[in-house]
Order: C-alpha cells, then sequence, then structure tokens
C-alpha cells in the first residue's frame, strides 16, 4: 500500500459510519441480510443490500447478459427494427387499467409534489402510449430495458422483480398473420443463436379460447376469469384448476369438464386444425371459426419460415394479460416448469419461513412470450372533430425474457469458464533497480498512450515502482495476453521488449524499436486472436 | 388497408378511451401538455404525455445516443474497465447523508409495504455501496445508465429528471495522482473520440480549496457553505457571488475580498503551481501544501499523457457534491454557460409563467466532472470484531453527460442528415399481375429467411400481393441498398433479380440463379458498403 493512500485512510464518522458489511451481489443470501437487521436494529446498525428481487450483475454474469443483448439486437436489426426508449417513470393514469389482477404489483412513486407516477410495469404499454402519442400508424420497434414488478422472487430461476425485457413489436395493419407467423421465425431464431435448441413454442388464439369458453357455456362475464384458471395449467394439474373454476369461479361442473376436454388438445398444427375443423358445434361459433381461419392462414407461413416442428398449437395456453386480441405464444424449455415434487418443496420452505424467494419450488417459466393486441393503442387515442374515436393501431409483439434465459446460459460450466470480463491486451511493464532506478512510470504512460491511439487495450500498474512479480501478478489478473517491457537499459536506447504471456519465464519475448511498437504489438495480437469474432458471441454459437 | 386490419379496428369502450392524444416526443412542447392538463379536467380526459423532466428517445437521436455509448464503453474498456449494472431502486438509507442540500431532489418510491426504496441520484453511491458490500479492494469499472433527480428540466440544454451518467471509476490503493492523471487523459481522449475538440477540462484540489478557505480566516463550520457560494462562479459573477457570502453565508467582507482574491486564479498547472508556490502563507497551511504538491506530481502524468495544453487549473472550481476528497474536475466548452443576456430572459420567461423549462436561459453546463473521493466506500464499511473501522477504499473517478453532449453533437446538421436509423440491407420483393397472381408471400418468406440465416439485414412488406410501386416506397423509406425481386415467370424457372436501388427505373438490375441468392447479395453489398465501419461510429470521426 503506498503511502499516500495509508495517509487518507483516516476513519470517519458520519451518519452511516456503523454500517455492516455483508459480502454478496446474489439475492441467494438475502436471508443472511435480513437476518443481519433484526439483528442490528438496536445498534443503529443498517443493512447493506439491494432491494428485494434486484441484484448487483458484475464480472462474468455481465459479459453473458450482454452477448445475449448483443445477438437480440442484431437479430431485431436484421428484421427492420429500429430502437426507441422511453422512461422508466410513466404517468400513473397511463398504466391504470391495463394489466388486471396484476396491477397491484406495479410500484408507485411517492407523491412529491407534481405528477403521480409509477415505474413501468412493461415495456408494451409505454409503446402503445408512445405510438398513440406520436400519431405513429406503422413501426417496427425493439426495446431493451428494465421493467418492475412488486412480485415474489425467484432470483436463481431468474425471476426478480427488477429485470430485463427484451421487445419487438410490429404496429400496423398488415395482411392477416404475416407479422405475426414473423414473431415465432423470430422467437425460433433468437434461441437458436443463443445456443437454446430445445424448445417448444405454445401457440394459441384468444378467439379460439373465446369459442370454447362460449361453447362450453361460459358466461360472457365469465370469460376473463376462467380464462385465468386455465392460465394456471402449465403449473397446476388439471383436477386443481377444475376445482378454482368450480368452487372460485362458480362454474357448473359439466362446464368446467367440457372446457377440460378441449384444453387437453394440443398438437402439431396442422394435425390440431383437422381436428378443431372436423367439430361443427365448434365451427358454427364465429369467434372460435375467425381464430380457426387466421391459425390455418399461419400454417402456410409458419412452413415458409420452416419453423412448423418447433410449434405446439395448445389449447391450454391463456396468457394472463388482458390486452391481447388474437394469437398469443409462449416458448417453454424442459426447465419452464416447477420441480416434480414443487409442492413438497414448497411446504417445507414455508415451514423454515423462507418464503423470501421461490427458487427452490419454481420452474423458469416461459423463456419468450407474446401475442397480438389490436385494442391497445385505441386506448390512448383521442376522439376527433366530431366526436368519433379514431381507430386504433394494430400491433403485435414478443418478448424475450432475459434473466431466465441467462439462468439457462449459466449452466453451461464450459461457457462460463472461458468467459474473460476484461478486454486488456497489452500490459506495460517496468523492469529495473539500483539506486537510480525510478520506475518509468511517465515513460510507461507514453508507450500506453501510443498503444490506446492505436486503438489497443492498455494497462499498466498505477505505482512509480514496482517489482516484475506484481506486474506480471497484474496482467495475469487481466488474462491479457501480451507484455511490453520498458527495461532500465534497453528503453533510453530505443528498445522494447514484447513478450506473450502464459509462455514461461524462460522465453524473454522480442526485442524492438520503440518506434514500431504499435505495429509489432499489432502483428503479435492477429496471431493470438485469430479471428475477430467476438470471443462471448463466438462461445455461444459453439456450445 | 386489408380486410384483416379493418375487420379489428372496432370502436372500444375503456375507463382511458376519452384519451387526448398530443403528438410530441421532445419535452420543448411541454407547455403544450400542461395547457391540456387543465382544460381536460373536467371532461375526465387525461394527458397523454411522460413524466415533467423525462423524453422518449427515437429514430436518429436514438443512433447519435448509442454511437455515443458505443465510443465511450470502448475507451473504457481500452483502459482496463470492467462493467456492473446495480438496481435502479437503492434501500433508501443507502442515499441519506451522500448528497448534501441537493437531497431534496431524490425521488423516493411509495410504502406499498416493505422496504423503504429510492431511486439512485448518480452510480457513484450505489458503486460505493457494491465495493463496500463485496469487499472489492481494486476494480476499475463502467457503469452507462439512468439516473434520477427532481430538478428543473431544460430538456434542449440535456438537463433532465431522467437522464444517463456514462462512469468510469478507479478503486483502489495506488501511487498519488497516477489514477486521477488517467481520468484527464480519459476525459480528453473521449471527447475527441466524439469529435468534441474544443472543450477545457478545468482543475483543482478540494485540500487546496480547504486550504485557501483556511488561510483566508473563514471558520472550519462555515467552509462546506463557502465552499457551495464559490462553486456558483461558473453561472454567476463574483459580485452575486461574495454578496451571497457576506448575507447568507456571514462571512466577513474582508474574508470574501480575500477569497475574491484567490478564485480568480486560473492558468496553465504549471504557471499556476509556480505563482501559488511563492505564496508563502498558502504553503504554511497543511492542507494546502499537500493539494499543491500532487498537483505538482500530477503535472508530470498530465505532460506524460500529452494533455497538459487543454487543461485549466482553476482556483473557482469547487463542485457542489460533499463526498469529494482530493482532485476534482469538470470539462466545459463555449456552451457550458449561460446565454450573456441569461437574467434578462429568465425574467422575461418567468413573466410569461413559463417556468417548466429551462432551456432558453441555462447553459448545458460541463460535459464530464469528476474527483477524488476517498472516504465514500468508508462510509458503508462496518467495524471488525474489535470494534476497529475497516479502512475505507479510495476511489477516483469521472461521469460523462451523455444528454449534454448529445445536445452539442445533434446541432451538426450534416451528420444528422447521413443518419439511417434502419439497419436493413435487402428489401424482398414480388412482381406480377393477372388472374392467377398470388403475390409469392410464403416465397419471399423463404428468401428472406435465406438471408437472415447468412445475416443480411432483411425485410418485405407483411401483405400477400402488393404492387411494385409500394414496395419500392417502403424500400426506399428504410434507405436500403439492395432489392431482390421475384418474377412471376423468373423466380418459378429458378432465377432472382437483383437491383441496386437509387438507380432509376431503366436499371432493371442482374438475373441471378436463386441457389447463388446469398452469394450475390453478398458481393454486391460489399461493393455498396466500402468499409465495415459502423456508419454512426464513422462519421462521428469524420466530423
Amino acid at each position: 500500500m503506498s503511502t499516500e493512500a495509508t495517509k487518507i485512510q483516516v476513519p470517519i464518522t458520519t451518519s452511516v459510519a456503523t454500517a455492516t458489511a455483508t459480502s454478496s451481489a446474489s439475492g441467494a443470501s438475502e436471508q443472511t441480510h435480513e437476518h443481519h437487521s433484526k439483528k442490528n436494529k438496536k445498534a443503529h446498525h443498517f443493512n447493506l443490500k439491494v432491494p428485494k428481487g434486484t441484484k448487483d450483475w458484475a464480472d462474468k454474469d455481465m459479459v453473458i447478459r450482454e452477448a445475449i443483448f448483443e445477438k437480440l439486437v442484431n437479430l431485431f436489426r436484421s428484421h427492420g427494427g429500429v430502437t426507441i426508449d422511453t422512461p422508466v417513470l410513466e404517468l400513473r393514469e397511463i398504466l391504470e387499467g391495463k394489466y388486471g389482477e396484476d396491477s397491484k404489483l406495479i410500484y408507485n412513486l411517492e407523491d412529491q409534489g407534481g405528477e403521480l407516477t409509477s415505474l413501468r410495469y412493461d415495456l408494451t404499454v409505454p409503446f402503445a402510449r408512445y405510438v398513440a402519442m406520436n400519431g405513429i400508424t406503422n413501426i417496427k420497434r425493439y426495446h431493451i430495458a428494465k421493467v418492475y414488478r412488486r412480485d415474489q422472487p425467484a432470483m436463481t430461476k431468474g425471476r426478480m422483480r427488477e429485470f430485463y425485457q427484451c421487445d419487438f413489436d410490429v404496429a400496423g395493419s398488415y395482411d392477416s398473420m404475416v407479422p405475426d407467423a414473423e414473431m415465432l421465425k423470430i422467437v425460433s431464431d433468437g434461441l437458436h443463436s443463443l445456443g437454446i435448441n430445445e424448445f417448444k413454442i405454445k401457440l394459441n388464439h384468444r378467439k379460439i379460447l373465446d369459442g370454447i369458453f362460449e361453447v362450453c357455456g361460459v358466461k360472457d362475464e365469465d370469460v376473463r376469469k376462467v380464462s385465468s384458471a386455465v392460465d394456471k395449467l402449465d403449473k397446476l394439474p388439471w383436477e386443481v384448476v377444475k376445482k378454482e373454476m368450480c368452487e372460485e369461479k362458480n362454474q357448473p361442473e359439466d362446464v368446467a369438464d367440457k372446457i377440460g376436454e378441449y384444453v387437453k388438445l394440443h398438437g402439431h398444427v396442422r394435425d390440431l386444425l383437422a381436428i378443431l375443423k372436423a367439430d361443427d358445434e365448434l365451427m358454427a361459433n364465429e369467434s372460435a371459426n375467425t381464430g380457426i381461419t387466421e391459425i390455418e392462414t399461419m400454417a402456410d407461413y409458419l412452413e415458409a419460415f420452416n419453423i412448423e416442428s418447433c410449434i405446439s398449437f395448445d389449447m391450454s395456453l391463456a396468457r394472463g394479460l388482458d390486452y391481447y386480441t388474437g394469437v398469443i405464444y409462449e416458448c417453454v424449455t424442459e426447465q419452464s416448469a416447477p420441480p416434480k415434487d414443487a409442492a413438497k418443496k414448497k411446504a417445507k420452505a414455508k415451514a423454515h419461513q423462507k418464503e423470501e424467494d421461490a427458487s427452490e419450488y419454481v420452474g423458469i417459466g416461459s423463456i419468450a412470450a407474446g401475442g397480438r393486441y389490436d385494442k391497445l393503442v385505441g386506448m390512448f387515442l383521442g376522439t376527433n372533430s366530431k366526436g368519433k374515436k379514431a381507430p386504433s393501431i394494430p400491433c403485435v409483439g414478443v418478448s424475450f425474457g432475459v434473466e431466465r434465459i441467462f439462468s439457462l446460459i449459466k449452466q453451461r460450466a464450459s461457457l462460463v469458464e472461458k468467459i474473460r470480463p476484461v478486454s486488456t491486451q497489452v500490459y506495460v511493464m517496468a523492469f529495473g533497480g539500483g539506486k537510480d532506478w525510478h520506475g518509468f512510470l511517465p515513460e510507461r504512460m507514453q508507450i500506453a498512450s501510443k498503444l490506446w491511439e492505436a486503438g489497443i487495450e492498455t494497462e499498466y500498474l498505477y505505482k512509480a515502482k514496482v517489482n516484475p512479480r506484481k506486474q506480471f501478478d497484474a496482467a495475469e489478473k487481466s488474462g491479457c495476453p501480451l507484455a511490453v517491457i520498458l527495461g532500465k537499459e534497453e528503453f533510453p536506447e530505443g528498445k522494447i521488449r514484447i513478450k506473450k504471456l502464459g509462455t514461461g519465464l524462460t522465453d524473454e519475448g522480442d526485442l524492438v524499436s520503440v518506434d514500431n511498437i504499435v505495429e509489432e504489438v499489432k502483428k503479435r495480437l492477429s496471431e493470438v486472436n485469430e479471428d475477430g469474432v467476438d470471443q462471448v458471441s463466438k462461445l455461444l454459437q459453439d456450445l
């Protein structure tokens, strides 16, 4: 430690000087923090942690997450997408009446004078607000940003209170099912590009579901609540859902049983289409008929995109949000469902009062999802001078669950091992000794400046005089491939040494002219980094 | 408009169906929105706008902002930086007692049960919390993210309530002034890389300032408030600041006058160092002496980095935040200061009750700023088992003001004109007609899929049958360089046409084999896009 640094580390007294440090950047140890909180209350200590359901991202995790973003941005741009960025805060009235039961999960800001605002719950409603506010009639936009939900977190499963959404949406009046089919192509291509090849995209249509409920005898006013019961079929067995329908949602048993027959249906798109089309009662229902016809149109396009094999047309898919009006879809993997012994694990966790994180007994859920919402923009459009409401702008979109995808990729140990969070390519060192040795610090700065100017990532140790061992340790920590060494005798003669790192102590490297340092370094870097492909991007593809 | 789209545009009734649409994505027309707000209150309409001091980013603005981020990320990585991401929410107690007078600008979240949280005010305090919480002893980290301040906005000057900070910080015990000097190198290189070449970095040292105040006779307990008066010298003339010192901060006139003599001093680092070192009274003060010695050490390094010419050692620079303990710096351009007739403009705006936005009468302020803060991490560190406080981790950092830099770059009309927000390279079209013409939609999807697979950005019109004019219009709107055309007769024979766009109607393009479409397209794209350099990045550099 330098004298300068020692000098400034005097004890200080502040309002928070008694903070208790508990070391963790993951939500998994939140229990520990809570524990400290209680213990420290009397001593006026405070809890050094992040808010519940949030976490710090750093190191390799950050590299993986950014690689996921990069892949998806390239994909979205490949389909003609432009990006927008809306504020994290929205006026509260913009969000009201859009999320049904989930509205209780919205974070409100304190009324500190001025407007009432809330944190956005998703990127879809702000997008619809943006389209309406700017009188846009068509746009393909992507948006990668954080959203906020006061939900029960399951941190290691990627279920968090602050999390990223990664959305692509198409607004505009186009021919039936064309952008809709492209959304599924985007889901499929996006996941493959991230090395996720084992997935299934569940597909359904709100109009078919509505038709089924009508045919089964559900009253109009009960459709949404019956639908939200069906939505739970990915987590609960039919018996439990049926019980909810009959007892909580007051449906007669025969109605529930008939629904049960329908929601069991799933399979290849063409196969299930044939079954549904043979159901005269269903085909006679206008809503169901419209939906089935649309899925039939879509089938042609799914085949043109060659993705029909990963689609499962599934009558049990309902999707929770109120605003969907057409096709809906949800992409799942083996790990999306809760563990088989979830109920037991949950009971055990509750008994031990470990209610803070649900990771043990939930699945990661869907890793991408979306659907058509043709009326949402219209909710923000005004009436014209004649009092006539402006027509809505039809939309269809998809959202990738980045944290959930991250939790899948993070399991690839061989990938994670290879990641280097630092970009440094060259470590500039000085070797010397004796009475007149000053450490060549300004000289190292000059050489570093030359390399920076040439776009080469370069570091040196922030110390005036330092021994070779410490410099090699620092270089090794960064994982950089080259050292550039200023020797006490060599450098004043215009010579500088370049050494490949990791080649052992006996390799002294090459002595080159200081004037040629940039070219000589570039030459060696091109040997080390065989191709120009970004490391993680390449690793993701390899796996 | 297709029949499908028409069908779904039925009028709907919702709780917000009477929304008034006012079209604007910029804060400049906020007055209009406010106006609507009052007018509409009775009619239960609501205001279609974003919260005060925030805005939507889109289109070319978004491209410019992302190009700025990219430049700065490359710079930070070039200096060995790794990135972290902390939550937008922090526990309220983490932020308390860190920002002095500015604490009143913090956004609090409503108490909805659970922890009390606030939106982060900057990235520095969360960084210090992160370093302390994870027991980190050294790190070079960058972080680009939004922060929140309930301040008076000046939208067109880049002063907003939600804005990006773009921070690079070095934590760790190193030799005096080494990372500090590198921060100024980073400011200088960063701005040059963005085409901003006319700037000045004001440099000062908190210990020199403290020494000056002591020497001038300011009492210990008054130092912070006198310092915050000095901080206003970039916006107000000395007479006004002096008045504040004497009347509001109760300093005797001779004390203020003596301070006035010191804060006038500014100039090249070596020149001002010579003047200060000749001041025996000042040199006898321990704090000033330490600061002056450190700046002298720094001068060597600034010369090694060859950036001494853009530095102005300036005794009037004080910086508002409480946490700085060593060097402080602030980078300004000609447009940083308010307009000369600011007072008149402000009075006029107030008279017209235009208090919502201050753009007319403020400058853009500093475009990058920072300093050394050696005690902030310590505020979060606990005591060990013997009740001894853990030593702090010394830090130095810099923050780029992205929105302010954006407002400078946005003025380069020739740059803005050239920006294309869409990446599309190829537009796939179908030409045909007659009774049996179906529009080749699935075929266009297949060709697009081939091109996507090869990494080529591709669009086609989402309509089954559409005439050539509409397809060319859509291609032109995207600005893409190539069209790939499926002719009714040609395509079934395995032939496809590639046409460079913008070459006129007489150029029919080349007929190639469908099997070779990817190679043929790639060949032509390489001719159009002469080099691989990203468009905006290149444009920024050119200007």
